[in-house]
């Protein structure tokens, strides 16, 4: 047996959850028009520098309390280039806090089209993450490029198996002739391909995957059939996901999963009315720790 | 029956192709190592800065020749945030052409996120394009806020079906219970949406496919049940499909669909030995005439 590594996403990950006590992964969305301080301003790049003080405000705010942050890519790149300068930026800002950033861009293409796209996120440039979602509708092959940068460079991968919306059944769960569901087909083949891949002290490795906490008897089975892969858990808070279906994610140790909530801690209730930064970063840090504690006492560690 | 309309993609498009006699797409795929000219610089910024000049140098000696050209997002992704604003300027100066942009993205969230994307690339912003590629693993109601916004903005939407990578099989060609390939599953309930979209004078929606031309059965196939649906069709020259296969992908009247080629008409031979912009721009043109009259001939309209 190899001697499980350190470099890893995967400890890196474990250590910070450790220290912060917290499984929550706080999801990153920037939505300019929910907050009077980043709507209604004159131009893209006045929008994207607003919304990056925001989620610096949050992310400082909030920090202790968490594992890892999840910008999604979508938002900032509704805001174009002044918005993909806006997400280099938060990523930055939480590298310097040493939060784990994994960038929910749910990238997937073919040969070396797949592997630019690690290059891109992978790798040391000014948009590079811990780890990166997936998407691999285009075949498995596709994995292969994700997974040589992620191993060569100590990050991780969380790959789309069954995703937290209303439609996700449309295909996801769609029957093959052999009666098994397409995510299981897509869940065996992950499992098959971690099974050669190095191992944090944990036992996980660098290809995780995507669990909807919407769905709680999928995600048990995930948990079950993937021992060796970390779950990303959306779907808590705003979607109706809530703790003891998160909980399902978890190994018998407590760990294995991180639970990503966005709009709740991000733009709480409490933070929605005119107010400054300061208000914005109390309210996100008692909506935090509110799901922090939540989570824990699902878990049986509070 | 409702009035075809003429201020869509679709529309756009089958002008263009009507006015350059060609039905080839030119994919826009920067590799700054394929050509001593964007190779070997000092920094990310300098590498986007050639690249930009080398793909405007290419757009300007052949888009006479062209229906449309295609960017591949993830190699300007992989050089960072230069590499953003490289695809802006290639964008726009394909604009200036007259050129339509298929963004070849492949972009796929769920509900607020889908739209998000939705906003980024087919509405006005410094990333907009003419049309974009989509994956609707995560569900067909991620669809919605992509049709949305062509509907709204005369945009084009390709949907991944039938790729054209070795791996492709892996999932698309799963077989359901009821004996379908999933691809021809996704393919059905993209006609079924199709056919209550409005129609350019061609008959086509704004809900078009991806059918790789390394399947010709398949392409075959997608043309006869995608009858409201443009079909991009890669995979031809470096990827091994040939000018016959790809004929599969058009209707009686010899339109419906677009073929791609990348490094074959950006990275000809005959530009790969040193050699400056002047070098690059007579073999593209070659490359690209060749492919044009190649596919002509195919279509029995040479």
């Amino acid at each position: 047996m190899a001697k499980a590594r350190t470099d890893t996403f995967g400890a890196r990950l474990a250590s910070r959850a450790k220290v912060a006590g917290s499984v929550v992964c706080l999801g990153l969305d920037p939505r300019p028009e929910a907050h009077p301080l980043t709507s209604g301003l004159a131009c893209a790049g006045a929008t994207a520098s607003a919304i990056e003080r925001y989620l610096i405000t949050v992310l400082d705010a909030t920090h202790d309390l968490l594992a890892c942050c999840k910008p999604q890519s979508a938002f900032f790149e509704a805001l174009g280039l002044p918005g993909l300068e806006a997400l280099a930026g938060v990523m930055n800002h939480a590298r310097t806090l040493g939060l784990p950033v994994i960038l929910d861009a749910k990238r997937g293409d073919i040969g070396s089209t797949a592997a630019a796209y690690a290059e891109a996120y992978l790798k040391g440039g000014d948009l590079a993450a811990d780890a990166l979602t997936v998407n691999l509708y285009l075949g498995l092959d596709t994995l292969e490029p994700f997974i040589a940068a992620a191993e060569a460079n100590g990050r991780g991968l969380f790959v789309l198996v069954r995703t937290s919306n209303p439609g996700s059944a449309d295909l996801q769960e769609l029957t093959l002739e052999d009666g098994t569901p397409l995510y299981s087909k897509l869940a065996d083949a992950l499992t098959e391909r971690a099974a050669g891949l190095p191992r944090d002290p944990d036992g996980y490795t660098s290809l995780g995957a995507v669990a909807g906490a919407t769905h709680p008897a999928a995600t048990a089975e995930l948990r079950a059939r993937l021992p060796h892969s970390l779950l990303l858990v959306p779907g808590y808070g705003a979607q109706g996901g809530n703790a003891a279906d998160a909980a399902k994610a978890f190994d018998a140790n407590g760990w294995g999963a991180v639970v990503n909530a966005s709009r709740s801690l991000t733009y709480p209730p409490a933070a929605q009315a005119a107010g400054g930064l300061a208000e914005v970063a109390a309210a996100a840090r008692a909506a935090t720790l509110a799901m922090r504690d939540d989570l824990n006492r699902a878990l049986g560690v509070s």
